[in-house]
């Protein structure tokens, strides 16, 4: 079974959604066939790369005062505490997110991808030094277990890994996903929002008991199954395989 | 878009087949959007762990003399070269390959999937000394950049990621494959056995201008975009999520 949770590395319940999910997840059965994929998912592609303090930003956002934006900021504290989490009460900021999103997969091709989302999630949350700075997504990438001359050179080429944020972001939209996190199971079950861990437990299971196979539809070929017949039918031509008799064995 | 392949890694047609996808797979303008992923299938879990040589099971399997049986391999092999793909023409042997299956299971948690089970297709059809030689499987897996130690550990255990081998074969089961190599995309298209390369582009091409969304069912909330609204609606009970316009900030 595949979850895929579509996230913003700026969204503060997507920190904690995650940390809901993941409990839902430690105490589901069969969480060892669980595979959980990061998407991106960009709540403001046009922020720009300089970072922020945060505070001012949602006063702008919501119309409020500073002091208001400051309590709102606290309550989000408050939220994330209770998880468990660590959560910077003062001085957090934010920039645009691309080239985390970037990064990430390229974490995901070297099996990485997990521990560098809490890396990143933890240096934008938790840590006092901002994880804008200059060079500090690349030791974060480090601090994940990734070869950082490989991630400067992915972070320093906007292309790269362009096209895989992109596509993730487009597969949201088909979706109708509008905020984050955004929770898929088997492409089949959404969850929408950080819900408490009970509500995980409950699509985890309903995912689970539901997961009937889609009927295939067969590209070149008469039938879904290999043929494993005789071992003489077939042949390359016809896309020869093996089956629990043998294989086939083309005859020309 | 995500390519699962179910293989077995005595299969030679699934080291042919493997051949002709990736051949598809390079000329495909979305090659960067598709995720290929490695399924367990072993065509004779019973095999014994000892390895003995193909031609006299190959006879044996189709009731054939060895001259037969051997020159059943030699027409599989003519294939493989066709492919490009080197190919060992006499001396290979066959054994059970679940300990296989289960070190590539181990090997995708660390993003090293593929280039081990291009390691272990090598060992198995063009290499002269036995894939199944003790400690070879080890070696493979430090070839394909996993810790040995710790690859090591998990060939010794016979539980370590058998679930995950078990689950595979069951979906495929469900899907109603009896044979290999078997091509599913995205969950919605399948390709039965080693097709011609153009096949399998038909194949990608279909899947990919067909890739509209299923219809989530969603969990524990009212719609399936997350609440991007006003940012002081719903929170932590209801499921906080940030959209475009802000997060939601609980009241309470």
């Amino acid at each position: 079974m595949r979850v895929e949770i579509w996230s913003d590395i700026n969204c503060p319940w997507c920190y904690i959604g995650k940390a809901r999910f993941e409990r839902a997840l430690e105490r589901f059965p069969h969480r060892e066939a669980v595979e959980v994929v990061h998407r991106s998912f960009e709540l403001d592609p046009r922020a720009p790369h300089e970072a922020r303090p945060v505070v001012p930003l949602i006063a702008a956002k919501y119309g409020l005062g500073l002091e208001q934006a400051e309590a709102a900021e606290q309550r989000i504290a408050d939220n994330a505490e209770a998880e468990g989490l660590a959560y910077l009460r003062s001085g957090r900021d934010a920039a645009n997110s691309f080239d985390m999103h970037r990064l990430l997969h390229f974490a995901a091709e070297h099996g990485r991808q997990a521990e560098l989302l809490d890396a990143l999630y933890r240096a934008n949350f938790a840590e006092e030094r901002s994880a804008f700075a200059p060079g500090r997504l690349t030791e974060l990438a480090v601090e994940a277990g990734l070869d950082g001359a490989e991630a400067a050179r992915v972070l320093a080429d906007p292309d790269a890994y362009a096209e895989a944020v992109r596509e993730d972001e487009a597969t949201a939209s088909a979706m109708g996903a509008t905020g984050v996190p955004f929770f898929v199971l088997d492409r089949r079950l959404g969850v929408s929002g950080a819900q408490p861990a009970e509500t995980f437990t409950a699509a985890l299971e309903q995912a689970w008991e539901s997961r009937t196979v889609v009927p295939l539809v067969t590209v070149g070929g008469d039938s879904v199954g290999g043929d494993s017949g005789g071992g003489n039918s077939g042949g390359a031509d016809t896309g020869g395989a093996c089956g629990p008799e043998g294989c086939e064995v083309p005859q020309h």
